[in-house]
């Protein structure tokens, strides 16, 4: 199984953008930043054997997300992306401090500005897993940007295993949105603050009409392409090498990542991380 | 946290049950055992930090399965339950070797042994997490009592989400619930091989008249205290010492508990075993 062989830090030529994930729904985030830096090179880790992270506590998210991070700074890095809602809302510092002078992103403050540019009325719904409404990161940061705001959040811890059990576009998940989101039909604009939402567009923008979805991982993405611009570290190479790991299943990840990717997928490997 | 001083095994003076499961399903098989067997003494683990199991590789439910055993086995053991069906379908032979000479029991055979019993024309439904359905440890199981069984199985994977998040009595598990049995409604007998399901049996008689559901749990309980009548092994003391420990998340793991269970939980620890 061990077919990429781990080089020491400084035999390696190029510089990763790293990316972790509780598992499959950070692919939507590679995706996006691949779009945009096609010439970026990427390692890509989901904690598919610990998924999903937003059920669980706190401390928890830390551990695992401190532990990926450690694994991810075995390549040399240009820039870690935290490809996942949860791990975002609760373990931003934990990671910041992990990866040193390696800078970090997470998915709250892109979505949050993103949401504050456009919104009209002030009126921001925010949509995610139980562990991320329950930490008040997008609270803490949109009210940070402008305390007038009106906010409503909701928790739709079953919105990510419809989406991976193949529901989307059955009347079960239309029945769930309406419980869900009955609240939300005021708002002008929501944030998908859970890397699997997109899947659901069609389907919530049909419920909710005219409102503005914001995709945390485009906004993450555009903010990356910024930060490397700015700090003159974008890639002077063409082509990218990108590079999958999981630590579970490596099987049905690929069937996965084939839907949700743009570009060939090499090979995925297993590893561990506890 | 660490409230529970452990002993070394000879400064015990009790010996116990211990059952380990995922998550908090496998409470349902620790209320059946206790009602059954109230003056035993058990040591439960839910692997919550890990949760769920159903959705992952062989490999990494073997890994995680061996890990509860070793610590299960820091105490004196009378008997270990694989409270999990997805465990007990995949790591059964796995737990046996950690647990050397304390007998083993999972979830497998008391419920095929069960059905075959009461199965009239021989039609069998199962229905599991996908872990279980794949590993063919039901089929296995069935078709060696009776090579003529007919069996029919399904994956239910929203099931256990659907039942987590409150949704039991709402319009979208109908749908759901119908989507999934449909292909069940002419088996006379159907296994519940996942100790979640018990809350969802209401509504799956209604879409299913007729038929005789088997609780993996309750059979497997009632396979235990045969076993410890046999062997000479049951306990003279009154009442009952109950340890719960968790993977992660005591305080959410004692509100859904107090929902689960009969009698009083007292201390619940937080521990790591991987």
């Amino acid at each position: 199984m061990n077919r990429i062989k781990m080089k020491k830090q400084e035999d390696y030529k190029k510089r990763y953008i790293g990316v972790f994930d509780s598992g499959l729904g950070g692919l939507t985030v590679l995706e996006h930043l691949y779009k945009l830096m096609p010439d970026e090179n990427y390692i890509y880790l989901g904690d598919n054997a610990r998924v999903p992270y937003g059920t669980k506590s706190a401390d928890t998210i830390k551990l695992y997300s401190k532990q990926a991070v450690e694994f991810l700074k075995k390549f040399p890095l240009k820039f870690i992306v935290i490809a996942c809602n949860t791990a975002s809302a609760i373990a931003l510092e934990s990671v910041q401090k992990v990866a040193g002078d390696i800078p970090v992103i997470g998915m709250i403050r892109p979505a949050s500005e993103a949401a504050i540019s456009i919104s009209g009325n002030k009126k921001v719904g925010i949509i995610a897993t139980d562990a991320t409404i329950r930490s008040g990161a997008y609270k803490k940061e949109l009210l940070g940007f402008n305390q007038d705001i009106k906010l409503r959040e909701k928790a739709c811890p079953l919105f990510v295993p419809l989406v991976e059990s193949g529901f989307v576009e059955h009347k079960a998940t239309e029945l769930i949105i309406e419980e869900y989101l009955c609240e939300m039909r005021t708002v002008d604009v929501l944030i998908f603050a859970c890397t699997h939402y997109p899947f659901l567009k069609k389907q919530i923008q049909s419920y909710l009409g005219g409102v503005q979805i914001i995709d945390s991982g485009e906004n993450a993405a555009n903010k990356v392409l910024k930060n490397l611009k700015n700090s003159n570290n974008l890639s002077n190479d063409k082509g990218s090498e990108i590079i999958l790991f999981t630590t579970d299943y490596p099987n049905n990840f690929i069937d996965t990542a084939k839907n949700f990717l743009s570009f060939d997928i090499g090979i995925v490997e297993k590893i561990r991380i506890d």
